[in-house]
């Protein structure tokens, strides 16, 4: 590994083969292997090799890897359509605390991802003035 | 640009200017604006400037940009949880198809992502010769 690590990090122990996990692909600084759970035949998790919670707490040198590899592991899923799903933060769904990415095969309704937009995808349409306001917001953050 | 184009394309569009945005970041290879249907406050769309309709079709110049633009936006938003979520295929929710990262803020549980893990995530347990069989498939498809 060569990066941070945490001993009570799951992924951790997966990367660092503690843990036996199915490995569909691997770099220097990513690994891909199966979900024990999935949700879908070929549901993968992209993990990088660096004990990072979240995106933003991940070294360039691996979110450079990270396109990548997602590529790869969608190639190997042989998949038509597929979601790429990260989450950040327990709120938003995320239950170990190591950035992964869901690689999932949409192979029906009813396997993989399943999204009801009503449901699922709360949009709403935005006016002009309020994007301009939150555009301004966040430019200033990169500043 | 430089690179692939598709005149029908509303992604396409932008990039060039001919439709208006509200840009957060931009680089030579990607660009990142609002959505004008946000799902929460800050919801950007995360593009490469080459026509692509899904991940597997992109060169590795831009997918070598998606981890750190994703990185990039996710700081602008502010958001201490949030969401990236791609999709690939009609079947998957694709309704533009130029491959595009939604990066969606989760500032609560009804704004942003909403998932129902009973009803949007259809895990069951895999067995281990299951997924010695699926790992098998994969690593000839890269093979």
């Amino acid at each position: 590994m060569g990066a941070a690590t945490d001993d009570k990090c799951v992924f951790c122990a997966i990367v660092q083969g503690i843990i036996p996990s199915h490995k569909v692909y691997e770099t220097e600084q990513m690994l891909a292997f199966l979900d024990i759970n999935p949700v879908s035949e070929g549901h993968t998790q992209v993990i990088p090799k660096y004990h990072a919670k979240t995106l933003v707490d991940l070294p360039d040198e691996y979110l450079a890897e990270v396109g990548l590899t997602l590529k790869k592991v969608a190639l190997a899923t042989g998949a038509e359509q597929f979601n790429v799903l990260q989450n950040n933060g327990k709120l938003a769904f995320q239950h170990v605390d190591h950035v992964h990415f869901h690689v999932v095969p949409k192979p029906s309704e009813k396997e993989g991802l399943v999204l009801t937009i009503d449901e699922n995808w709360p949009a709403r349409k935005a006016d002009s003035k309020e994007l301009e306001q939150t555009v301004a917001r966040m430019k200033a953050r990169l500043a």
